[in-house]
């Protein structure tokens, strides 16, 4: 009856690295820390000097970029932050268009522990995808592959490991 | 180690109305329509004469209004809609601070579909609650009760019913 349907999905990525819980914190906070390990050549567009149209690291702030896909649509990721605690935790949405179009709002808590080891890392994200443009499988593939990017970036960060 | 954790959880309220999709849909554009079945004497303050501190139904709008529990916090509710489909879909985050302190930030996917008998309507709110501030149990509790008083509403707007 209709082309528009809504897929409702959660996926959680669980992660360890010797950093200190501010070390992996600020991996999120500092935008030239972040597009260390969150830019890829293949698909990050740099809008500017730092990479992003918006990095505004604050409760309420949004963090804004653009990026395509080889022979794909462009895509516009929009976040803004709801929780910031120092360290320990981060909770935002955010929003991606494809060439204009709604393609999905998603939550994301993410969770410093501190441990023995190091520090715990878990990411959770709630997604809600529109219409069957975008793939959640493929969300969750490429978002773990940002978070081994992370843990690859802290273990050269930091001398010391026992994880 | 920490006060601090968050609750993930989703859930689905679905109920079925004679109204037509139009009218069920305009239950939630319409501020005059949506307070005769959101609004609560016991826990709504009117914030201005529609009971709404803001009411910007358009993607990237605003729905905000403020509550009180007797003997408990005062609630600020802030919606912010991202997808809108006519007659057919209205997907939108909405956040919650309790006494000035982040609660919860949730999804909510809102879908209607026309049904032989009327409406279907499918809600899906999938929820970060933060620190225990809030029950996630008594947030489904309370949507559940809401949504049964939009199926009153509706029963009595609508002459004919065959559900």
């Amino acid at each position: 009856m209709s082309d528009h349907f809504v897929t409702h999905v959660t996926f959680t990525i669980r992660r360890t690295t010797p950093a200190s819980p501010a070390q992996v914190f600020a991996a999120f906070a500092d935008p030239r820390v972040k597009l260390q390990w969150q830019s890829s050549p293949d698909t990050l567009a740099v809008d500017d000097a730092e990479g992003y149209l918006e990095f505004d690291f604050r409760v309420g702030g949004h963090e804004r970029f653009g990026f395509s896909m080889p022979n794909g649509p462009t895509f516009s990721y929009d976040a803004e932050y709801f929780d910031i605690v120092l360290d320990q935790r981060i909770v935002y949405r955010y929003t991606m268009h494809a060439d204009g179009k709604p393609d999905s709002i998603s939550l994301v808590t993410i969770e410093f522990v501190q441990t023995a080891a190091g520090t715990t890392l878990t990411y959770t994200e709630q997604g809600a995808f529109l219409d069957g443009i975008d793939d959640p499988a493929l969300r969750e593939e490429g978002t773990t592959d940002l978070l081994d990017n992370l843990v690859r970036y802290l273990s050269s960060y930091t001398p010391t490991s026992s994880s």
